[in-house]
């Protein structure tokens, strides 16, 4: 799927494999020593703080940890600090940011505020000289190298890995630790998929839904900002019960949805779903194991199924980036984006 | 903008001011009581799980608790304890979930399971025999009466007006209090406000961006989604600073933006943001208060900010429902919705 000229997404996407075996070995002792100190002293509370692309990064790290944890974690709006100052209950909390740059205001100033009241904070972070991850008592670096691209694409990858390992790192299940250990082969085969199939029923869509659930909806949320980004397509994500109780009264013949089925708990429902909404006319592609009933687009999985969300990332970044080509854009220069972003 | 035939939804629309007086007068000893208990006895989490509409009212919870208690709130996904089986930490944990047909089986089967582990279950249900209301601890009925619309009106005010209740009674804040028994008089102002300068612009609209912030975000959510049901829109929304970090990318020429700028700390940027997209030029529509510059759609307001929010719910309504008619569209009749959605 690469042009004459690659784009930098493409190249970039295409390092994310080395990227997160780089993360594993360089940041092993930090994801340990977290690990440890949760398993001492759980934390009493865990929020995470975070926009855009690294949002759906920490939506992984916290259905991750209710689901295999049983941990809640509850994403903080940063409104609720830099413009309602609220005084929240530190005592205990661990604030997790996720960033690619580190530069907003919006994820400084609360972690600024809450490690000052007394909360840990902790930033996981690409750039590791910013001031995100001075502000931060700790921060672990994503190891992504530079990125040019303005989509995020292997750092979004690391931010995923990063947040399984703290996970693991907790929890010490072997297997899904093993797993996470051979998740960069998993991700080579990943990348390697082809999801050309996509290309020409999308090419001229301006509407789209992206189906996930469970460990997996943070990725379906993370290709709909894509789609927007890069292709220009008004793409939203959804579980697939909550497309039931409202979205779906757009579905009309020719909509176009796609539907990430990845395996795990969540899978036998997508399936339904997608045959659900073909029944209705709709225009479904999807993502699945090869073999399974009904998928255009292969999914490679890893050795967890908590884990496949992943590899959905790594197969979708190269369609993006081809799907925008075939829509005559430039997947490196998305309208009114620059690369790093601040707000308040 | 009452039809020849007023349809369901525009009637039950209108019925949100009384059901607000009545919910806040019948309720008034239970939402003591719960406030009572939590300053004696403060909930060491609190999640909130519901499904559509409802979890807008469950967000608008979870910003008040955090913006102005300070206390965490998890929005749980319902398939970490339906499809992942998991486990939570339920010592003095308390689940509240927010429906009005009180009948999804992903309402119901976490809370009976949260309850039986030893949480705290609370169930706000317009349904007060349904059951939801059955597997709950407690329930508090929202007082909207039958609801036949399949979009929901009438209960989504009356969700909102019970997550502010639970609200002040817990932080017992004398002006908070005392501009929510008044707001019932502020929802008969909200419910004349005059918004049809949207329908004309809005009539061929495919896509749309509904922007807030703040206690607000929950609000635009709700637009979101019945601009989708009602009025086949793909409507999305987004807090206005999240819109930067991506979303921003679809803004061409004559996009449309519902910009909803309530009072509070929230509506100096969302302001300064109507007006940096009207000049790339998007068409938008700024919801603020009369004699806001550049607001079309005037706002009616409460007595306290953080409830202007319920306001600005109560003078869409009627926008939404004129704007399917507008559109050629019947808004008692959304396609592929029924009044009651059953996932799990």
């Amino acid at each position: 799927m690469t042009a004459a000229a690659p784009s930098l997404m493409q190249a970039e996407a295409m390092q994310a494999p080395a990227v997160a075996a780089r993360l594993l070995a360089a940041e092993a002792p930090a994801f340990a020593a977290l690990g440890a100190r949760w398993r001492a002293e759980p934390p009493a509370a865990l929020l995470t703080v975070a926009r855009g692309s690294s949002d759906h990064a920490a939506q992984y790290f916290g259905y991750l940890a209710m689901a295999r944890l049983g941990r809640l974690v509850t994403s903080l709006p940063p409104s609720v600090l830099t413009l309602y100052r609220a005084r929240l209950q530190e005592r205990g909390l661990w604030a997790i940011a996720f960033s690619q740059s580190g530069r907003s205001p919006d994820l400084v100033l609360p972690l600024q505020d809450l490690g000052a009241r007394g909360a840990h904070t902790l930033a996981l972070v690409n750039a590791a000289d910013s001031p995100l991850a001075a502000a931060a008592q700790q921060h672990i670096a994503l190891h992504a190298g530079a990125e040019r691209s303005v989509a995020a694409t292997k750092s979004f990858i690391a931010q995923l890995v990063a947040a399984a390992a703290l996970v693991a790192a907790w929890q010490q299940d072997a297997a899904f630790s093993a797993a996470l250990q051979a998740l960069p082969q998993a991700l080579q085969a990943a990348a390697a998929a082809d999801w050309r199939a996509a290309i020409e029923p999308l090419r001229g869509a301006e509407r789209l839904y992206v189906i996930g659930r469970g460990t997996g909806l943070a990725v379906a949320m993370e290709a709909a900002l894509k789609l927007k980004e890069v292709c220009g397509i008004q793409a939203e994500a959804f579980s697939g019960a909550e497309l039931r109780h409202g979205p779906i009264a757009l579905v009309e013949p020719g909509f176009a949805v796609l539907v990430l089925a990845p395996p795990g708990p969540a899978q036998a429902g997508l399936l339904e779903l997608a045959q659900a909404l073909r029944g209705q006319g709709a225009r479904v592609l999807l993502a699945a194991p090869a073999g399974t009933p009904g998928a255009e687009l292969p999914l490679a999985t890893s050795e967890h199924a908590d884990l496949d969300p992943i590899c959905v990332a790594q197969s979708f970044y190269p369609l993006a980036e081809a799907l925008a080509r075939a829509r005559g854009l430039d997947p490196d220069q998305p309208r009114h984006l620059h690369k790093v972003t601040l707000t308040r």
